[in-house]
């Protein structure tokens, strides 16, 4: 298989050093515009771009140093995690693709900063950062788009990981997938903000690998989405031009219904979303219709991202005291 | 503009009698397979066919006779209502059909039996019964297919409300409209339960006529929907025809979710279902994990009906106390 992702690995650490200690910070981001639903599942590209806001502060550490015992140690907010988690497999079985079958044993230890109470997944910053991390760890000269290119084999929204601000993950046409990767949007807009709503429903019961998989297998409505989807970016990076609010958060929040409309509508029936995301939704709703210029998206879980101004933060917090505020482009 | 229904109405009415005091029933019914979307608003054609179930004594009663007075009279409930009230201008609008310009003062007294409670909108059974009664007024000698095709211009689901049990709205092919009718199934299935979960919400903010006109305008996820509904619609025949209870009650689910997903994908979303409603098909969802064998259908409405066979009716009451059964086959 030609995999431009896999190609580019391989040819880098021909002249790879010896790995180092090597720390690497990503934050985490939600998308604007969703990616939902892959074109190949082995190069993971997707059907159709997507558009996102990183989370300033809200991300992954992640320090990637040689081991000095032989074996790989992977460790999770300081525990050290048994070769059988799944999150130790992920993380390994990426760090594999670097040291494509050498003898390499390394200790990776991943810090998230972002709060557990938000249920926010840590897929798209953890492995932005452990991309950042064994390039740093072994010296590779990469840049950023190119690493965004490589990050994806792990997750594909990592690959809008690597910057804050908004970033754009084009899909691209090639099929070794060398030109599917992220680029940052060089918009600046100091007033905008993030407030997450979190929603207690335990562990997810389908990851988003698995629902989107399930979605476009048996949607019958999941046919419309990628063009859809692929409007919606191109139209929401003009809003972020324009710095036009109330069109981006109304694209943003269609986006997103519209990609949970295509899971509804699986077979059978896919629903992330609970009772209490729709009541936190009609409470959105009800206060929009009273003025509130706020907009709300959702991801694979239950949780609801509410998009607004800084104006509006008294307001937001006032209808949803347990909201956390996120201000991407502050305090960076 | 030729309309087929318009063009019977006319002829029929050519040797009208007088009108006369006329009494007629017709039930409520639910669509398994759901309408949803017009291909001609003037003549009131669906974009695909439909499959429902009658509520047996949940319905509407109508008399149509001759007004003493000169003037229209509409009564609904035993209320009389005034001539600038929303139902009393669709019916006398309806009656104009017969009437065709000619001054013929009636009184229209509808009682619905379906309780108020239950949520349920009384269009489908109201101009069943309206059509039933105004043939029998002036003396007409139509068919039911024939009744079913005119009533169609009052309400799309009225089409399958001239009969008990199963029956099938064919969209048809014809720009006139003449094969747009409705037709009885014949199948009996003296198990076959529904029970209607009602949510209180107050009343509609859109209609359902209104909810599909905006959803196939603006919904992107609109378009795959009408093929699907036909092979749902096709699906579910055959379901009841080999009486397979689950594959029939997965697919209604599946149709109901797949029609509320395309709302929901409309720009802006358009949600009937409310955060109360979602919280009834989880608590259902959990219950069918747990071997329940019960299904869920929503409407352009709050409310869920749920499907079931008789056997399961003690347990769907213990976790839907507040649900009222309806018993379709039985006692009629």
């Amino acid at each position: 298989m030609n995999d431009a992702a896999r190609t580019l690995i391989s040819k880098a650490m021909e002249t790879a050093k010896p790995p180092v200690e090597f720390s690497a910070y990503a934050p985490s981001n939600i998308a604007l515009s969703k990616y939902w639903g892959k074109r190949d599942a082995a190069r993971n590209l997707p059907l159709n771009s997507s558009l996102s806001i990183s989370l300033a502060e809200w991300g992954s550490h992640t320090t990637v140093r040689p081991s000095s015992d032989g074996r790989d140690h992977v460790s999770l907010n300081g525990e050290t995690l048994s070769a059988t988690s799944k999150f130790a497999i992920k993380a390994l079985k990426f760090a594999d693709l670097f040291r494509g079958g050498k003898d390499i044993p390394l200790v990776i230890d991943t810090r998230n900063t972002i709060p557990t109470a938000a249920g926010l997944a840590s897929s798209a910053s953890g492995f932005a950062a452990l991309t950042r991390a064994l390039c740093g760890a072994f010296g590779l000269d990469l840049s950023e788009s190119e690493m965004s290119l490589i990050a994806r084999i792990g997750s594909g929204s990592a690959t809008r990981s690597f910057w804050h601000g908004f970033a754009r993950w084009d899909k691209g046409e090639a099929e070794d997938g060398s030109d599917s990767f992220a680029q940052p949007l060089a918009y600046n807009w100091p007033e905008f903000r993030i407030a997450i709503v979190a929603v207690d429903v335990g562990p997810k019961s389908h990851s988003s690998r698995d629902g989107m998989n399930h979605t476009v297998a048996t949607s019958p409505l999941f046919a419309t989405w990628p063009d859809q989807a692929e409007a919606d970016c191109k139209a929401i990076e003009q809003a972020v031009a324009d710095q036009d609010f109330p069109v981006l958060g109304a694209l943003a929040e269609a986006n997103a219904l519209a990609m949970h409309a295509t899971m509804q509508a699986a077979r059978p029936a896919l629903s992330y979303l609970t009772s209490d995301s729709w009541a936190i939704l009609e409470r959105l709703w009800q206060a929009r219709q009273d003025g509130l210029e706020a907009y709300a998206t959702m991801d694979a879980g239950a949780n609801v991202k509410l998009l607004f101004l800084q104006d509006s933060e008294v307001n937001v917090l006032s209808l949803f005291p347990e909201a956390q505020v996120i201000d991407p482009f502050g305090a960076l």
